[in-house]
């Protein structure tokens, strides 16, 4: 990311003729200078993608306004848009369970400054992480999820999260499924991290599964959370290398490394509004 | 592969104390160099595995003295076993039909010496590649599999390979499955790649699965044939990063890079005897 | 690459607001479709790079009469600038010497129709690639480089890359070093690989400095030829993992697979107009 | 690493017939289980290598009565070895100095138990990270290194490290050159992560050299620090690709993730006796 405060646009509408002339020239007309610009025709949903970042000493007012203008010709394409502001800190909520790979990662990465986010607070149904969270300062939230009372831990946690006004929810490796009305109330800013290169081994146990089927390469998938489980729209993925040699125990530990690292990018890509969802498929703008 | 004449003792057995003992003195009284000795233990399945070459001139007899000598210390042990000469020049017959990336992937490497291999045919269903095979020098055998007269074609396949020596059967995209008894006739024999990260996207259009699916890699597997279609033993497999702008038609592109190298890969990992089978597992001694 | 003509626009000029609307809407006005728009910004040397791919179909004249039309906005921005047309076959003369893998691979994907150009002819100053060449109806030209004549042989070479009308020249695994004079007639078309992950290991042998250095990964690069031998501007790069128990033998053998792979990448980017050269960089737009 | 209480073995000597046996049988006339066995002979240097992990439980004594009947064999065939005791906790010590991600990376493996190691103390010339230091119980030692006192400051460092009682050093980002004597002092036990694709970019500011070079790949380089800057023993490497569109910010920011990788992995090659360095090479059975 460029220093600078910028103006990021995001949008998708039916594709035709003259959209990146319609949405450039309303930038140059402003005198608008843009410093990152993508876009993309899907040819089979005939759906146009489009992000644009434009710094925001280069515009005569602030995004309010340029909201107000760009109005009428979100209009007359039929465009979903958002224009956000890089000085608007982002609030991430993490959810957590025992493992603390993913937690480290994030927390390290946020303590240098490389991740410029506000954390509100941490949930977690287990107390294993309370300590690393609370030195760095942050709110930790206790919220067990007892077999007989799942429901009311739930709305508990669906009720932090709002109060902290979250843009974003992490599952940090958080060891509980959530249910359906809950991905729901949270469509694409519920972010996951499942341990397998997805569609292979869904469900329990993802790397005992790897090793029964005696695959050569393992994997992680960082994607939004839907009601329907371990199908939601891809973010970013990667694999490693293993072979015979290898346990289980092996692929859990190469698996962590994998893990972080894709959740740290595909957490990276949202925040920076460079992910737009197309159905089942996701367009990164990177 | 070093040069000079080597003889390769593969095998496996239960495992207990002293199997690398026996095997390593059994050459050292017999002056055996060993230059390259692999050997693994399965936790899980409690069996050991182990791979030696050995130099041909550091021994004073061939190749059927040292299978008699070695007899009676295999059946102490257990062993399922075998020893190759690697002046033995393997016979690979290749199957294809339409698509020629693996043909001409593999008859470069074969004209080049990179793949010191007999090709003593090739089959297909298919007259599309007759002339490439003809003119480096290769018979190539048309058995056109009609929808009514399936079982005569593969009789007749079966009647050509058998009569040609395989030491192993290659698929390079063929794009006909093999009847189980055909499968059943040579148990990790047949190789063949598929155009997916198995076991996602099993079955036909893999690249279309994965683009519906919107992952971010594809990948290829190549793998032993087995009756069950898709989940033979795998050898080897990769993959390759796509995102949003391309097409099925790009991964099918890309798609056809892994294939050719992956297979390639996985044949000499085969025909050097580096492959042992373990149910649905491979040890692979690269 | 989508199926249909295109008119494909490359520029680069100094970056300023509003270069992206002119252009946009310069094709907006024509009833110009955009299929593919990529851009870029350079922020440290502040100039602007962009490519549009235009279907034919879809404006009203063609690649003369756009070329005039766009030439008043590309004079008032100080663009370098070209407009091609998907329907003109490209030229590709290919240059040779002994070693068959990127040849074998080039003229599979040729041959399959992957690679859509014509071959006038593949040079090469030894004959033991020339009948798979001529096998494939390809004119096959002998230019022996005797020490004493080079400079002879190197015109006779011009002429022959200057008479076939050559949008670029790969060498493909050639091995002689090709004068200044030569390199600086051919600017940004001729494209070489390189077996090393340069910088790493520049001049001859570059697989045994790798070995001596004890590097675990070696890779090939492909890259424009400048009279800087082995110092021009790269446009694609890859890698493989080796370990200590691969020699110098297995690392020719597995570095050919990466050779013939990036090389054939890095020719599609050239050949579909998507490098642009900026100094001792290319931007590259997949 | 599997569970138990492991002896593990290595082992370098000129390659002769017989070692393999020798050791192997001298384990299992004790009746010692070898659930580990990798050897490698080195065709070029003619040296041989092995590692053997046995389970203590399945011998009758302990490790110095295992070395003292271990010697004979080791003096017969000139054999450079040691035998290390998987119960005997190793002591690393973490050099850093303002950047974070190396230490958090290492910390949350330690506090995971996942890197089962004891760390008596953490030197850095900055105080920056004394917080999370002392946060996680363990010491941190400030050497300041002034310019006119450098001499001094490492040779405090020398004292601390000698007191520590390290098995290794850990340069994690440490931002001075350490003399040549303090290199001598610790051969093949300070491990640097070099923030580049070595042998390229070798001394300051690799990604800045990357950048200027137009590569499509950087790396990180895990090697063992010698008294030749930049030129120790590589322990492992790996890349990532970048494109056009990446600032040297971004590299900095994507190079981070490889470095605490690499040197995490190439670390527990360290801590496992995995690495055998011969001459500028390394042996890493993984």
């Amino acid at each position: 990311m460029q220093p600078g405060r910028r103006y990021v646009l995001t949008l998708s509408c039916p594709d035709q003729v003259g959209i990146v002339a319609a949405v450039s020239g309303f930038f140059a007309e402003l005198g608008g200078w843009i410093v990152e610009a993508d876009n993309h025709a899907d040819q089979v949903g005939e759906r146009f993608f489009l992000r644009h970042e434009v710094t925001a000493e280069s515009l005569p007012f602030g995004r309010d306004e340029l909201m107000r203008r760009f109005t009428p010709l979100a209009e007359r394409f039929g465009m979903t848009w958002q224009i956000t502001d890089t000085e608007h800190r982002k609030r991430v909520v993490l959810m957590v369970s025992r493992q603390e790979h993913c937690l480290y990662d994030i927390l390290g990465r946020w303590q240098s400054g490389e991740l410029a986010v506000d954390i509100p607070c941490v949930i977690s149904n287990h107390t294993d992480l309370r300590d690393i969270v609370t030195w760095h300062g942050i709110p930790f939230q206790l919220v067990e999820v007892e077999r007989d009372a799942k429901d009311a831990a739930f709305r508990r946690m669906h009720e932090i999260v709002k109060d902290a006004g979250a843009d974003a929810v992490v599952l940090a490796r958080y060891m509980q499924i959530l249910p359906q009305w809950l991905c729901e109330a949270y469509p694409n800013r519920i972010i996951n991290i499942h341990h397998s290169f997805l569609p292979s081994f869904v469900g329990a146990r993802p790397y005992h599964q790897a090793y029964d089927r005696g695959v050569k390469l393992i994997g992680a998938t960082c994607h939004y959370v839907t009601a329907d489980l371990d199908a939601g729209p891809i973010i970013d993925q990667d694999v490693i290398r293993i072979d015979h040699s290898d346990t289980v125990e092996d692929y859990v530990r190469y698996g962590k490394d994998i893990e972080k690292t894709v959740l740290a990018r595909g957490l990276r890509y949202h925040l920076e509004d460079r992910v737009l969802v197309h159905g089942r498929r996701t367009v990164v703008f990177r």
